[in-house]
């Protein structure tokens, strides 16, 4: 086999054979096949696309270029969550508690932000002292002892797709469903969890901007969970405007644990409720749904979810306190307001849009993301949302507050954060429709 | 301008303007742009096709990436010749001296062998002390003195192309109309002459297979000439079987003279005068293809021509006895006989066909041609047919000889002479039809 014949017959429209597709992750892994014979073929792969079974042999192949969690010795049904990257999406640091509070065992590992995208683990290290690399028998034992880890990914977990991803990355083959549903399902497969509950995001905060593009990845990734032998379930959940009103680290972990101390924002607060309650269905604790949702909203209720909390960060090495006291996280040297703009004087006007990827940006360029893959993080730096769509909205007043310790890149993201805002006269049409669809 | 979006304009199906393609052709060229974005773009070319306007735009930014020959110093129309490439295409041999005899001067570039093809370059270093690496300025003052110099192309003639094509060759993205056109006319512009005569090879023995794809590919050439300000010529001839009776580098070379003495095949011959007769019109000698071809056959019949090629042997260092004495041409150890194969004894038979590509890769094997790039080529190899379409033949006839100096080379490369020739015991219909078409 030559990868040059490999690359013609996907040029050409054919279909790979489970040894074709081994052939290339494998080598491309060892590094005996170059990146740009790589580059090649995942261009054809993203135009001439790639059918399910295509697609699962693709999933199996770059699992396999790893090594996979052992789980085993975890009584009950491991449930794992995952979304496809939302902005100020930090339901992870709820659901989890909540799911793990109602008697699923949660074994999560977790990545970094990238892109205008943030990731679960750098918000987690906005917790003083709290450690995401933690050890194999630890990560276990943490688990059997509390019913909740969250971890940072390890290099062992699909290295292939590590490398996949970066090449993808600089060459304009990212958002292909088949690509994003082998990398993604490749890594959760190989967590070692029983059931997944995928949060797929629609929206303009999103990969997927529309329904259509974001059932067809539902869809597919629930097959290749379900080829695997995994109770697969996905929510698509609107991702138009942000989640919540915090976007960067420390702001969205103090905004998780208002959540659980029921004093969160309205959508955060739901589709918590949504995601847990499908989380303990998966897992065996409830028979519906429903009847899992009705377990999360007692577990958040009465404090038990926040106590989950307490323990997870107590066990990594964490804080507590920060808990009761906010002042302990990390905290920005200045803080930048911005006041609506409009063409025209206006004496009262809504919000009728918040363009997620722009806020997502301006979040990265206020500090809270990476630029380039080593950059270090302003774990203080972020926005506060002072207005979401719908809200009503005066002149005077600020709509939105950056955070962070450099006034220059605060003063540099204003613009985005300005733009990002849709403000008109008549007040937008109520479609807060959170989850639109469940795909199981 | 950043790669990526370069990318996703063309994978989106965009047209590229013509400061994106030369963003890409300078850097790739300058190594800014690393070689996994230059593949990703051209399998992203290769699907979404590349217009007219862009092939234009590839075709000079290729051109500029290097130096252009300044040939104004030499009175009249310089003409040049290009083939896309046939297994026993000796014809530059012949139609050089034919057209430079009848007063075309001719400044001639070219390659060496790729693949399954030979290169024109390999076949005259069968020659004794013949040089091919010649100065400029040599170059020059020898088209001046005799009118014709057939020399190698350099590494500052289009130096993008060479790094792009050793890409495309082992990403499955050679085969492309576009990109064969831009390697091909930025070549052909980069070297200077005013009008440039194009034989494009239709067939099995060739890139193109069949009428509709060398049609495409002859149009875009002959539009890319025109765009340029030069007079451009493409004919479209049959490479479905082999062209003459030999392959292989001093074989060929013998031929060409067998030719040039009169004694040629009779498809060398005629492909050669026509090929001349356009040379002579393009160069302004004659006032239609047909008057050119009746000045070319004068100066076959009366020794202008193989005069000439002598003079071009004498001039470029090379021994001109050769031309009267074959046997100071290298010499093959071996020789091996094939004979026909059949899965019934046949008393009387017909060859009805003869698969071009497998005779060429049977020289290649044979040791005529490398393998990997800088393997030493046997110039003693080859083969020699001794029947072709149309020939009968008997069961205890040869019907093809290998030569070379390992004999080991050889038997494995028998086989495939073997299984090229396609005999039955119906004569073939008569399809002898050489020039298939002319594009101006």
């Amino acid at each position: 086999m030559n990868m040059p014949d490999v690359i013609q017959k996907k040029r050409d429209g054919g279909e790979l054979s489970r040894a074709e597709i081994d052939f290339f992750v494998q080598g491309f892994t060892a590094g005996t096949i170059p990146d740009y014979q790589a580059a090649a073929l995942l261009m054809a792969m993203f135009l001439r696309k790639l059918n399910l079974e295509e697609t699962y042999h693709l999933t199996e192949a770059m699992r396999l270029s790893g090594e996979s969690a052992d789980l085993s010795a975890i009584p009950g049904i491991k449930v794992d969550k995952h979304s496809t990257g939302g902005v100020g999406d930090k339901t992870t640091l709820v659901v989890a508690p909540l799911a793990a509070a109602c008697g699923v065992p949660i074994a999560k590992m977790s990545g970094r932000g990238l892109g205008f995208t943030g990731g679960t683990i750098d918000k987690l290290e906005a917790i003083p002292g709290f450690q995401t690399a933690v050890a194999p028998t630890d990560f276990l034992d943490q688990i059997g002892r509390i019913g909740l880890a969250v971890v940072g990914q390890t290099a062992r977990i699909a290295p292939a797709d590590k490398k996949i991803y970066v090449l993808r990355d600089v060459t304009a083959t990212v958002d292909d469903i088949s690509l994003i549903t082998a990398s993604i399902m490749s890594k959760k497969l190989a967590s070692g969890s029983d059931a997944i509950v995928l949060d797929v995001k629609c929206g303009k905060g999103a990969f997927m901007e529309d329904m259509e593009s974001a059932g067809q990845l539902a869809r597919m990734m629930v097959d290749m969970g379900r080829q695997a032998g995994k109770k697969t379930i996905a929510l698509i959940t609107d991702a138009n405007q942000p989640l919540g009103q915090t976007v960067g680290n420390s702001l969205e972990v103090i905004e998780a644990i208002e959540t659980l101390k029921g004093a969160g924002p309205a959508d955060i607060t739901e589709l918590s409720l949504v995601l847990a309650g499908y989380m303990i269905y998966a897992g065996e604790k409830a028979d519906t749904p429903e009847a899992g949702r009705k377990m999360a909203e007692a577990a958040l209720a009465d404090g038990r979810a926040l106590a989950k909390l307490r323990q997870l960060i107590t066990a990594q090495g964490g804080d507590p306190a920060v808990i009761d006291d906010y002042s302990r996280f990390p905290q920005p040297a200045n803080c930048l307001h911005i006041y609506a703009s409009s063409a025209q004087p206006f004496s009262a006007a809504y919000v009728t849009a918040i363009n997620a990827r722009r806020i997502g940006l301006a979040s990265q360029h206020s500090g809270a993301g990476r630029i380039q893959k080593d950059d270090p993080l302003d774990l203080s730096a972020g926005i506060r949302l002072l207005k979401k769509v719908g809200d009503p909205v005066k002149a005077d007043a600020a709509i939105a507050v950056l955070y962070g310790n450099d006034i220059a890149k605060l003063e540099a993201a204003a613009g985005e954060v300005r733009t990002a805002f849709t403000i008109e006269t008549a007040p937008p049409k109520d479609s807060s429709l959170l989850i639109l669809d469940v795909i199981e």
